[in-house]
């Protein structure tokens, strides 16, 4: 049956199988199958339009396309005896029309443009799945946050308690940095989102294509212009590794945080027992193993960033062969980040968060220190930097009553806070969680009427992102089921 | 004299000097000190405005602020006996004005949102320096390209010839990818954009601040909100660090090809000796030195940037001492990215192309072949694939003329071209270089008209790049400006 | 049938199918799946021996891992319903043998030893193949010196001719690196090839478990003493994949030669068309398509160890699940490492090198000043400073004849070449390449005769690199041999 | 007065300033200069003695030469001016001698081969440093175990509680890793103190040279052979610099493990105040920064090592320019190595372990629950996988009594314990900590015996590691001596 339509002219068709299957891309083909077929039509019935192709052969070609669109790509197309899809598919072409029909198809193109047109429609897919994830994932932290404006927690700097917080104050952090990073993805976007097919090799072709139109029919948002620069071009595909990258890094952070929260010294979360393993050995662990092994993902998708950067580091113009080993990478940073969102988000939804043990904890450590250096400073004058030096030196020795910062005071400043009006009453108060809480009510701040304030702003820019998602979306699917549409018009 | 007001009160003075060297982050507050000086202007600016601090203290502390902007930073403040330069500051500016006032300085805010705030505004300021000057070599290439819309060369894939194109469609595909650069990093400007400061250690204050009015005067397009993560967020380094990794990559191509243009085998290009080297032992050396460290520095940035997801992954909230150790890569990305967008543009202005070599190569190596493949389709009727076997076939027999074809046609296809039609003219003329680049007139495509109509469009995008660029220069300005006006009017 | 064994009693069985895929290692288990079963038999040999488990129980597993043994694994134990192949053996195990015998075997150690375990075995293996590959390189590279010690060619620096060398002395150049390699991976395999097993989770175990009879009758040169370090130790994957990047650098540049040599602009190398594709678009084209694969992969595995040393960076002891995503860029690393060493041997050797062309071009450029500037030295006394000056400048001239240079000393030295006895016999002399050449007879330089001399250094090196390889495997085999012998002993 | 001398000859004098700031090496080169005058000084002996130049230039460079070597470089030679300090050394030397006799040093070398052996020099001396550090950092923890091999604490698998063991065992863990990455730095000198000088450009020289000599001056152990692998070969440096990596990575772990123990939450251990920093704003604040930095830096090699990786791929021979932005990647790596490690024994050593805190929490969280499964194994004959699945149960229903053993194992597994006459002594016996611990006593086991024998095993291991690496020393120390004392005999 078929055998690869590539060689037998320029060169031998002989082959050692190991370099069959060095070359192989077979694996990462997988994720731009279907996507073939898509351009394929497209092509096709520009071709027709154009008048380049011939009516009989059009129509032979475009009921294999549709079959091969509704029925899925069977296994064949995927033989490794096939230097990728792209061949085996058209191999499969020629084998149902015969090869004075079917080796029309690939006039006026190569398949440098043809595979670069199939990754941006797949990565396109990918790219709008993983912003309705995040979306998604913002949209539960929102929900968590409102429901705790007073669950109060130490906060944390150097892993060490630092000053009182909120559960929401919190939260509402994360939301932020993802809010950043579904941005990046969109900005991704607009530059994957554009049609390279037309450009052949590189050169563009002698055939009176017209790109526009092709462009239109997949759905693209235009045309990728210079011919050389749409087979050589990388960057998009950089571009996307490092948003995957980025998001993996924030999520391997809230990941390190339900880890070390679930551990058994802090015990602030107790983590769904979908996303905890045990142990083989240890009859009594619950280990967060989701959450450790999107740690792990986040140094793959790193890894991936790396690989790529330092495939196209130094390639000339145009196509070289090595971009092809870049796929795995690309296919590998979206997948996992896909899936990561989509984890997180369940994690984060189905956990308990102990609220009480964090409140008991949330003065523990001297956390309210800061407040009473500042009461010093508002209330009985003294400069911060004294202040902060006086109570410093109050917890070195190991308490914060009157008494203790008075000593201090008296060494270090020679002033007798007591003398200036300090009593019990005033540094008990200042030690309070819920008044240092509650004083941080600045923008952005942990005071719980802050923290409303932020959730009313990032709601309504969460709103807004999912309906520019939305509207993406939309005009894709009706691009492509137009094309759809005008293909079946073709063969009847 | 001044020592380090950090120290004393929780811990204790003594520390090996190894310690104090390793905590060190000296050499990256090089890039900040300036900056500090503007965020503590604002800050006191905007402490005075809401009666934080009284008007004594403000005043003596504005005018050392006001003699470290002017005459700029005196060495003392990066000694390595402070842990920082903004320890450093703290205590120059208490050692002129005494305790009781320079110690207030810091009211309402923390070396965590401080050192924040000073990297935002130098990282605006080297984005910006980027955006021009990828501006300058993206006008460089469409003049250069304009020059050469007729200079015919051979193009490749594989490092191969493949077909022949022109050196204005050559460059113009940098242009298009260096445009992108542009984008990403106006992208990650709006996101470095946004002002962290009142943040505090990352629980915001208890002090009246405002941080809308700090942010205004220190020209940001706005707040960061969320405090937590105005001090803990990284991603917009990550991103940044990314758009120079991507733009270097895209530099280290057109170094490659520029090596090997200008190498013993090619002669395609003559660099000015300005960008060369010659060799210590070797006399007759003339080496392309910038276009190999530049390509090495593509290596430099892309470790930048795994270093810094590296040490971002996995940290928990909310600030960690790693990040100091981030600094140095961000410093290193930019200023690599900065100085080699400088030395392409010159390396490319000042170079000569050998044109005539270049027009000379521009049809060797059967690099007209798909014309004539695509010849024998449009007007002797093959199929594309079966018109591409011959046509290899052919070249494998080691001559592209009538003869061969036929026999080549007739072995594979059983087709005799012959009696289709195919004559000696036909097939000379469609071997021809400039009918070939002629023919490639779609868009995007190598003809002088396409690349013509290229130019155009892309001029425009250019100027459009520019007047965005300087839009935002402008704003920035104008409110540094104001700033230091209040801040004199402050002392006088 | 079998469910997995580890559910149900410390958590729920319930759990959403994307949780199943996102822990799910059964990729990277394949890897393993056979070390396995011989870690069970050693394990359950020992078990036996030490009274641990009885005897009926100890011969029904015995007969079940024998089979699976000869047999291979069947797909079951792959299921994606098992944590992974760990749990997939035992369930099967305990299918065959019911849980009162089969749910034994784990006695006395956890998954966490046990898959350091397999990971060691499996990666000796890899190792010990790379290791014979290299030496096939080598000894590829050095026959092919052997004949060519006379086949001038211009050597390189910075991609320009620099000096003539031979097509011997670049080869034995790589066959040098590769040595290197050969060592890496030795000194490796040395830190790979200790037992952890016995070490259980992490604790060792309870049960009377001798730890050095199980590595011995794995083969292992010895027992990986601390059971902490045992199951939480990376860097003997760090180490090895750090070889694999290291060769794959090396490697990469001889690929970068390949691809610039059998370019259009150099004609230096003829690929043999197995290790080339052609275009689908452009029918003429060859293109070096192994070589670009590899150069891409050397990318890719540089990936795997940024990858891996970010996924163990800050992780605490001891196991952490984030592990467990580090397998697959190991199996990645070494694998691409495996078929590349193979690719290129093929390559190498069913390369046509076009000696006439590189002989042509070997004094080309200019390359042999050096020599000229050496003879003005030692011949006519002139500072090598001075002499370097002259020639260079004559070639900025353009020529290297007496007249030019006559013009330059006297510029550049006020000295008269032809006043000091040079005239134009001395001066072609010195640019004549066979003679720099054959001067050039120092240790490890290009001379035939010193050429001749290295390769025999080197073919002894390889001799013994050889037979030493020889004696580990052949140490490991008798060890394996031995223990399924005691195995059969146990059933009959 | 000098200038460049390697200008002026080939290529013009002007170049933009930029351009030479671009190029410079400066920063690296301070790492190098002592060693350029080490090789200066043996390559002049041996054209002494080759009589390769006359006694009379020889002697006047040589009295430069050692003033230089005594009295240390002068600034002048690191002036930007020059293309580095090779070139800034050899103007020196000509502005001192006169151009007659000063240049005559560099006959029969290159740049290229200089620069090689001044880092192989310098490299060796830094890794003999670390080798010193880590066998430092050995001893210190060898000793803390000697004395904790009772401090019972909790030992950890995800972080959770998991099995009790010591913090002897935990520590000497640390020790056999760090005694890997001793012999990783080991292996890796064997390579570096090879000498490449006398490979000159990369083609050796026409001068009767004798490459032995020079290497045995400089104390190499040999020679490096093959003269364009010399110049070219860069594995050496990414070789070490993944060493460096890899004692980082495992660096990292133990300061994850300071900083978590030091943490809020866990309290396990007090660092010396020495090693961490407060906050400028929370006056209570002590933050164990130098872990964290340490943290960071690991981050930072890590990238060294992309770096260096991506910029050596796809490199052609010999020399190219991209390899000199190497020397910056590896000289911070070998940096940052060497003063963590410092900083780490510094750390250790002064941290004050919390023995009552940790033996408290040894036994909490379940973690003897193994223990417990064992004896129902050993002791009342059920299989493992079933006393798991019991002990599991228990565990989720919050309690390890015999009741609840018994109600879980009849619901599982239909088995009474009790009918097996397990009682409550039985269970609280197989619960003790310390029962557990001393049981654990196989090979690289918890408990005191096993720990108390490798103590002693890895005692004898670090006295013959400190031997080697003094035998190394020695050996250079002596060849270097009697270097300088043939260099004052030629001035004298």
């Amino acid at each position: 049956m078929s055998k690869d339509p590539l060689r037998g002219g320029r060169l031998g068709d002989g082959r050692p199988s190991e370099v069959w299957e060095y070359l192989s891309s077979k694996d990462a083909d997988k994720f731009i199958g279907e996507s073939d077929i898509l351009v394929d039509i497209g092509h096709l019935l520009m071709l027709n339009r154009q008048k380049i192709i011939d009516s009989d052969s059009a129509k032979a070609i475009m009921e294999v396309l549709l079959s091969l669109h509704k029925e899925g790509l069977c296994d064949s197309v995927f033989d490794p005896k096939f230097e990728d899809v792209h061949a085996g598919i058209e191999a499969y072409i020629i084998d149902k029309t015969g090869s004075d029909k079917g080796g029309r198809l690939h006039m006026g193109r190569s398949r440098n443009d043809e595979v670069a047109t199939c990754v941006r429609i797949r990565l396109r897919e990918d790219i709008l799945e993983i912003l309705y994830r995040i979306a998604g994932l913002r949209g539960v932290l929102i929900e968590l946050a409102e429901e705790n404006k007073t669950s109060f927690m130490p906060g944390f700097t150097h892993l060490q308690y630092a000053q009182p917080t909120t559960l929401a104050h919190y939260l509402m952090n994360y939301e932020q940095a993802f809010g950043r990073d579904f941005e990046r993805f969109g900005d991704s976007l607009l530059r994957v989102d554009l049609c390279p097919l037309g450009a052949a090799a590189f050169a563009s072709t002698g055939y009176p294509i017209d790109r526009e139109y092709t462009a239109e029919l997949l759905g693209f948002s235009g045309v990728l212009e210079n011919s050389m620069d749409c087979v050589s071009g990388r960057d998009f595909c950089l571009e996307t590794i490092s948003a995957c990258a980025i998001i993996m890094t924030n999520l391997s952070r809230l990941c390190e945080e339900l880890i070390i929260w679930s551990s058994s010294f802090a015990g602030f979360v107790n983590l769904d027992d979908s996303y905890c393993s045990t142990s083989s050995i240890m009859p009594q662990k619950k280990n967060p193993d989701c959450a450790e092994i999107m740690r792990g993902k986040a140094g793959s998708v790193a890894g991936a960033l790396s690989a790529s950067i330092a495939q196209i580091k130094g390639l000339p113009m145009s196509y070289n062969r090595d971009m092809q080993d870049l796929w795995p990478h690309l296919w590998r940073a979206v997948s996992d980040t896909k899936s990561s969102v989509e984890i997180m988000t369940g994690m984060i939804k189905t956990a308990r968060f102990n609220i009480e043990k964090m409140a008991d904890e949330a003065g523990k450590g001297f956390s309210t220190a800061t407040e009473l250096a500042d009461v010093m400073v508002r209330n009985y004058g003294l400069p911060f930097r004294t202040a902060h030096g006086i109570v410093g030196r109050s917890v070195r020795l190991g308490k914060l009553d009157l008494e203790t910062l008075e000593k201090a005071s008296l060494e270090m400043a020679d002033i007798s806070l007591k003398e200036r009006g300090m009593d019990e009453k005033s540094v008990s108060e200042a030690l309070d969680v819920e008044f240092s809480v509650r004083e941080r009510d600045k923008t952005g701040g942990p005071s719980p009427a802050a923290v409303s304030k932020s959730i009313e702003k990032r709601n309504y820019a969460l709103k807004e992102d999912i309906e520019w998602t939305f509207s993406v979306r939309n005009n894709i699917d009706k691009s492509l089921k137009n094309m759809i549409k005008q293909a079946e018009e073709l063969i009847n």
